[in-house]
């Protein structure tokens, strides 16, 4: 069980994780439960760290050493509130399990992850409660995973301990078709394929992030979100994310994912030579660029071409600056950046065999004279770019159109 | 150097202490650095496990891993804080530097303190910033020293370093001849001896307390007590405490100490039998009172005694139920209680060798009229209890009578 920053964000949430946690002790599973800090204090011990270090320290040690302690807080008082219960439990900071990590400060990746000292704590019937988010670098430091490390620990730790499942709870009560702030009838999903999660992440979702559910696709951990705002006895099934192969009946497509933030930059009559885009995508890489959703148009007789790419908003100023530099040395006519547009997704597994998503998605949007700027496609996803106008209009299109809602509210 | 919950209070406080300790190595020293945590830190995180443990948890080991966190947020910060500034520095927690303890958690005594993980850190030129209070127990879990830990992580330091001395910085500038507030004329001791120190802390002087003053006399660390609350170039020279063999002149007295929250019990016609005194204090030892300044005096023919002693205020009721609970069997008339009493010492280890201060303290306290209700001694301290009243006056006659008063303000 994973319980993040807003679940444990004060001692009447900590109380009620307790109580979680003995409700699933009572259905007979043994419990090794993974906690955040309290939500607001690794904000806190970062401005700190940021205050005093002159700017951002993430990459030192003890940058780490300090932001650790958060989860070793919430660790500690959980136990002590399960012991207050009559639950024998005890709380283990990451260097007292053994996890060890490659020692990337701020962001390390986990190498190592012994079972033994948590397994003796269950086979004794306690509860292990581990800090997550955090480890033991090879120099015998602390060492932390990065935003949403908690996640990657506890799926790790599932994993490590051949857990029947990984139950991660959160302030949302599952994922769903879409988000219900703009579709009433939007419905939590039950299951979801890890490919299809990953995809969600990837345009933006905020329920996990990729990096651990692709390490629960790696070792096949059946993973579940769900909420843990209620009482144990009040709480839904959540979304069980799990194998494709596990999943009986496969929706053509799953979920309709708007995407804020993004931002696209045209260049306008660009010398059509070989080798030529790429040399612009190389630039912007090597500037810390990631862009997506390419579009390339020939122009004036083929002698030149307009080429239009996607990429995150807070990238838009850097990446136009980096390409005004070398105007002259590329040789475009024109630089035009648009901020005013979103990326709106489909995606779903049953895309591998079905045809004709692309088409009802792009007749569905062309019915409400909805223009689509770019595209781009996966195995069991496809993107669209429109002006952000009118982003709500067609996620509700597309939502209605695949036939993904519920009765209405 | 060490420096206390006020000096590490905030950003910028950390940031003169940093300026504090590279004034230090400026002068040719290599540094150790203990801190405590954050004022308000301890106490914060002490009332969270008192909230989710339903009381006192200060005995379980979630405990020390929930409180211990504070102090490894500021050696993290403090460490940041010098690299920023360009010196090389990294924080230490207990269990990285080994510092052992017998487990006893909340209240651990340090059992094993190798110096060889700090000493390479110093030898490389860096310095070391010690978490303070902390340490690892033979379970391998965190275990804390109890209130003070933080002086004592930074005495045991000194020991085991050969430091040339242990500077403590505090929000004082060192220890005085007696209450500044209550005399205006009281004077900063540029040195006193360890007993001075000891019996100081002992009678409820709160710059250092006994547990560390004792460490560092058995291990003849110099210890120089003096305030971070100015810049390193304002700052005085403090209080220095030392072995007596190497204080030049040795004052006759040293300091006049007030103590407050002091109570007293009185059994009036408490039958004169051999071993009834014992059996009373036997009696007050086993319900956790600690009992000072005993007076017995005979009453009625010799054939019952009177019989006061003092106790801290806030063991009173306690006591007094404890007591009450007893009356037919031990057999006295009355119990009276008394708060409105203050004890004044005086101290100093040239009284081992001077006779006549005893009866300079009588008389000086007998010109102003007080009464003197009991006494107690050792061989470096004379304390009195007498009308809480009167204690202003009563240090104000000593100090002038012992000449410990400066020029007037």
């Amino acid at each position: 069980m994973k319980f993040g920053g807003t679940s444990v964000g004060d001692a009447d949430r900590i109380e009620r994780v307790a109580r979680h946690v003995m409700a699933a002790r009572d259905g007979g599973y043994k419990v090794c439960v993974t906690v955040s800090a309290m939500s607001g204090e690794t904000n806190r011990l970062v401005e700190l760290t940021e205050r005093l270090g002159g700017g951002d320290v993430s990459r030192e040690a003890d940058y780490d050493a300090v932001v650790a302690s958060g989860e070793q807080v919430t660790a500690g008082l959980l136990a002590i509130n399960l012991r207050s219960k009559g639950v024998p439990a005890r709380s283990f900071q990451g260097w007292q399990m053994g996890l060890a990590t490659d020692g990337a400060h701020g962001r390390a990746t986990i190498t190592e992850l012994p079972q033994d000292r948590l397994m003796a704590t269950l086979d004794e019937g306690g509860v292990a409660v581990v800090a997550g988010f955090q480890g033991l670098a090879p120099d015998g430091r602390i060492s932390t995973l990065g935003r949403g490390g908690s996640d990657t620990t506890a799926v790790a730790l599932a994993a490590a301990l051949g857990a029947f499942r990984c139950d991660i709870y959160t302030d949302v009560d599952g994922v769903y078709t879409t988000d219900p702030r703009i579709v009433a009838t939007a419905r939590r999903k039950p299951v979801l394929a890890y490919e299809e999660m990953l995809e969600m992440a990837s345009v933006g979702a905020k329920v996990l992030q990729t990096r651990s559910v692709g390490l629960a696709m790696t070792y096949g951990v059946p993973v579940r979100v769900l909420s843990s705002l209620g009482e144990p006895e009040e709480t839904d099934e959540g979304t069980l994310i799990t194998g494709e192969e596990e999943i009986v009946e496969k929706q053509v497509v799953s979920a309709v994912v708007p995407s804020k933030g993004e931002a696209k930059i045209s260049l306008l009559g660009v010398p059509d030579k070989p080798g030529r885009s790429a040399s612009i995508f190389r630039l912007l890489s090597e500037a810390g660029v990631n862009i997506d959703m390419i579009v390339q148009s020939p122009a004036r007789q083929g002698a030149e071409a307009n080429m239009s790419f996607t990429l995150s908003e807070k990238d838009l100023s850097h990446a136009m600056e980096t390409l005004t530099a070398v105007k002259g040395e590329i040789g475009f006519d024109e630089l035009v950046a648009n901020q005013n547009v979103s990326k709106v997704s489909i995606i779903g597994i049953g895309m591998k065999t079905h045809t004709g998503v692309a088409a009802t998605m792009f007749e569905t949007l062309a019915e409400r004279a909805i223009n689509i700027e770019n595209i781009s496609t996966s195995e069991i996803k496809i993107s669209v770019l429109i002006a952000a106008d009118y982003t709500e209009l067609a996620v509700r299109a597309l939502h209605e159109a695949f036939g993904l809602g519920g009765p209405k509210a």
